[in-house]
């Protein structure tokens, strides 16, 4: 598992990933929901986006250090949750959190990790946050929360886009099953929601919705933990209040990487208006497409506290094991800290005003 | 006639369509007017409209139902008339009709159908409804009208939109010629336009036009039959009053699929003003370029009763007869429903609210 | 020379032409100034334009015909001026008014016809125009007047947009050279402008603008026929004052085809606030890349009187001769009827109000 | 060293270019930063700009000349600083500086030149400028300045938008190494900044930034000469203010032709505010992108004094040597000349109002 030499961007990796994987896992690791408008939209977004430096500005003490629920991060970049990193390496998520150790990212664990929350804990030296599906019962919710607790995750993160799964035609097409060996250890035992066993029409409205949690399934899941609550995805500012209400206390904004539901907004766009609902009573995060240091600039400017990436961890993963994560963690770190040198950005609260605004440049000619 | 495994959409039912079918035939079922450009547009305002999600709605009594003209209407997806079947099955419209019952689906019959009006409502358990095109004697008109209500059908369907053949270069390349055994069964024996037999110059003002309709044939067909007429196809607010005022009980909003004019806009470009013109005094419908359960919801979104699918019927016939046909509209059914679950949307009536419009979300930011 | 069934449309043409003429030859007619991106735009900015159909009017008594300078025009479509037929055929210039008479369109010919004047005159039963290039010297440019008078000709075109050649590189990497029995008949023994002969530097400023003409000249112009004097390009509103002061009857807006400066806005972008500044007082026509009925519909609609035609003719014309000549405008005269039908519009004049406007639509919902 | 017949214009020299040089330096030389949205957005955005010409105006005492910094210029075209031109000529800037000399086009010298600042002098019959990257330490950068003073430069360029290098992907791919006998010798024995020798993380903030200059820099650099100091690459229009109180003479509107920060806007869409911001105090010029006469139209109707031409200099001179380039340089004086004959615009001066603007337009036509 060698990385070749020109390996120097999160494209070139996930090129390489395209290259070297097995096409059912591909298409069920990056495919996405329906027509992959979302998933190309969330890119397009952040390249249609212009950046606007100021000139010669001291950069002797720059820094993309800042603090998260009382932490120190040294880089506002966080690993997002995905499932069964045993799909492309064989130990799983447990190279995973060692690449992530050693560049001092955190790490969200994913609820569909293919390791125990346990191991994956006891391999870090970094810090961990814990993600979470809202199971069919309510106890064994609880049972993964105090698991959670007890290997020293220091959050939880839970998923609420996903009441059904999204229209993956991609992974349909290619007709992935989960491989020999790779499971959701950490759900085993636990029921899972089925559908009424019809044979014509639609399933979903059949029972697959069943026990998809509503907002009373989160206020009760934030007070059965200490531990911080964040809500992933947000897409509408108009369910700020009543997550604030539930108790949470942070949100991510997320459309799930372009996976569920086909055609929603890309995540740039939507972060400026929650960002403006929530008006810095807790922390947004951002995800979706996140691929340049020059992205994670655009959402800390428009009100992100930090980023959380995902597919580029898995490409990293399958192409070149720990030195592949951790080599692309370094890449977006690099790359960060370049555009805050190049945009004259000391510190990640200067990026504010680095978005080029074609109507603000227009309205000043007029003066 | 076996359908491959990855078949999982309407796009896909499109693509083994173009594998299988003969050129010709192809041409004169999927060809557009002129360049396309309306054919290609009814798609892209699909894609280019973007929605906005409720988070953690409560779904349990989610339902897609709906009531129209009096009846319970189990999913808003009505199969459009389109004509001669038989040209991609040996069964044609009856093969057609035994899928739309299968899945509870309403269908138009169009009045060029390659089957008797009678044989298909035979073979119905759904409810049908007959596309009607005037023809150049009214007593011929009067009879298509009185043999589609003794057979049971359930609304007239009145085309306006076709006063002459569009510029329909496909066909016209591919030379397409009715095959032997397919022709227009329902209208043996009626006299139709032709040209004056001059030799230059355009042959369309010179016969073609002979008896196209006016709103006064309208009105006369209005009061010839007690079903409900709808009409199709709307394109301009302006002729919703003189519609309205002939005794319409219905509007679809068409273009045609873009096969009449070319670079008439979208149709769900055209459907808000329509809908605001008509102001809930009629249903109105919907139909081209819908391939995606979120198609239909933005239509609903924005106004629509429910929607016709026209190609997607001819393409999965082609492919797959009547397995084909019931497949494709379970597909579109599940689709409906699992967008409006990611939604948080349990009734169609909750789907008003989910179109994302980029300016309202920056008037919320600047308060 | 036989024209393939297939030919059905005008980009059929084009496309065969390039198929089938010398690439020197195809680079002098159909090449662009320098990128093309006015020859391309003149296309896209037509196929940007929706058109909004009334329905159901009685188009019993449609007709496309107009009056133009007190003659009667059967349909809005006259043939631009372009060079050298004998390019593209053995009879060039007479080959192609013997289509135009028998379509009944208007011919403008061209000062580079490569026939004289007084030959195609005299096989011409249709009305011609002669274009005309101002000559370095006055007495030059009135001979050619002259002789347009004596041979019949309705009007003069006078063509002010090229001082210079426009920087036409597909032509000049082609190396095209006028072949052997090609030459501009007409302009026999008239002195031409030349560069001064110096070895270094741009040649444009020395010399090559020698005699180019200015408003003075128009006047003078004007002074000298009685026939009707059309002023071909206008581009800018600004100038329709002076024109009409210099005496013109009529103004054509034209690009030239994308081949003199690139980067020009499309014609029809320009058409209407020409239109608005003209006020009715003389006739406006336009050209540039009218290729479908549709282009015709909107160019009346925006307020042109007529629309001309250039390289399709060409093309035409090296497909088929008169046979191609003659079937290419009837292809156009038929798509213009059908798009009139399909309109709902009887009359050219019903024309205005065919074009979609979005925020006409957004404001009418608004009420 | 044969200039093919069909190069006739600056792509035609981009693109023989890459079909004859070596791939590594190729990336290096024509490779941009990350994923070159900023290098096609450069060219795209000129690509947009539509142009308005007048017509029948005088051109008989046309000329492009104008003055700067007290000395005649006779086109509005200067070679910008671009490193190494041993890279793909044995002379270097020696061949470059004949042909600039030969067009009397202008010419910056770079800093990394591969040739001693005195030599290209010595070779040099037209203007000099030289162009300065702040060294480490300000002895060296007094060393520089004092040698271009004495060689006879006529200005000195800073540049300050490279504090550390650009995420020039293409270039790492290739694995791009300056080759034997090339190499930045008026630099020679200057310390250079490096990077903390860390093994871990970014090294961007490590050591990379220091001495990176500031304000304070340059208001010292323009004390210390009284050339003319012009800043490059200025973006921000809030820079100006504190550039025109550091004592700079001109401003240079880029964006290291989209080689150092990727989404950066392009260069003309930055050059009005920045424009209105100077508001005639000091000269502004641009570069990026520049490919044609219409660009340079274009930037001068906007407010530039001049633009630079950068790697078309190079393209040129890989492929044909003095001739190239000359050639190269011809072709942009003709082009100029041919826009501003067929915009009729006799001086630079008459560009103002050549801009192409929609709304204006629009409401021309509603009055």
């Amino acid at each position: 598992m060698t990385i070749p030499a020109d390996t120097v961007s999160l494209f070139d990796y996930e090129r390489r990933f395209h290259e070297r994987v097995d096409p059912a896992i591909r298409a069920y690791i990056a495919g996405a929901a329906a027509d992959g408008i979302t998933l190309r939209e969330n890119r397009a977004a952040f390249d249609r986006i212009r950046l606007m430096p100021r000139a010669l500005v001291d950069m002797s003490a720059a820094s993309a250090v800042s603090t998260l629920f009382g932490e120190r991060l040294d880089y506002p970049i966080i690993l997002a949750p995905t499932a069964y990193h045993k799909l492309v390496h064989p130990q799983g998520e447990l190279e995973t959190v060692r690449a992530a150790s050693l560049t001092n990212c955190w790490m969200t664990v994913s609820t569909q990790a293919s390791v125990s929350l346990e191991a994956i804990a006891e391999a870090s030296t970094t810090k961990l946050w814990f993600q979470l599906y809202m199971q069919l019962h309510r106890n064994d919710t609880l049972t993964l929360i105090r698991r959670a607790e007890d290997a020293g995750y220091k959050a939880i993160v839970v998923t609420i886009d996903a009441p059904v799964n999204g229209i993956r035609n991609d992974e349909q097409r290619a007709g992935f099953r989960l491989p020999e060996g790779v499971s959701a250890v950490n759900l085993s035992g636990f029921e899972q929601r089925s559908a009424a066993p019809e044979t014509v029409g639609s399933p979903v409205f059949k029972g697959l919705l069943q026990g998809a949690p509503c907002w009373d399934d989160i206020a009760w899941l934030c007070a059965q933990t200490s531990l911080p609550v964040l809500l992933k995805s947000i897409v509408n500012p108009a369910d700020v209040v009543p997550a604030l209400g539930a108790g949470v206390s942070g949100l991510i904004v997320s459309n799930h990487g372009g996976r569920t539901l086909d055609t929603l907004p890309a995540t740039i766009d939507l972060l400026p208006a929650i960002v403006a609902e929530v008006s810095g009573r807790v922390p947004v995060l951002v995800d979706g497409g996140i691929r340049r240091g020059t992205d994670i600039v655009k959402a800390i400017a428009l009100g992100a506290t930090a980023v959380l990436v995902g597919q580029p961890v898995l490409h990293a993963l399958a192409v070149g094991g720990l030195a592949g994560v951790a080599h692309m963690l370094t890449i977006l770190q690099t790359e960060l800290e370049a555009a805050m040198a190049l945009l004259g950005a000391p510190r990640l609260a200067d990026l504010k005003g680095t978005i080029f605004e074609r109507g603000a440049m227009a309205s000043r000619m007029q003066n």
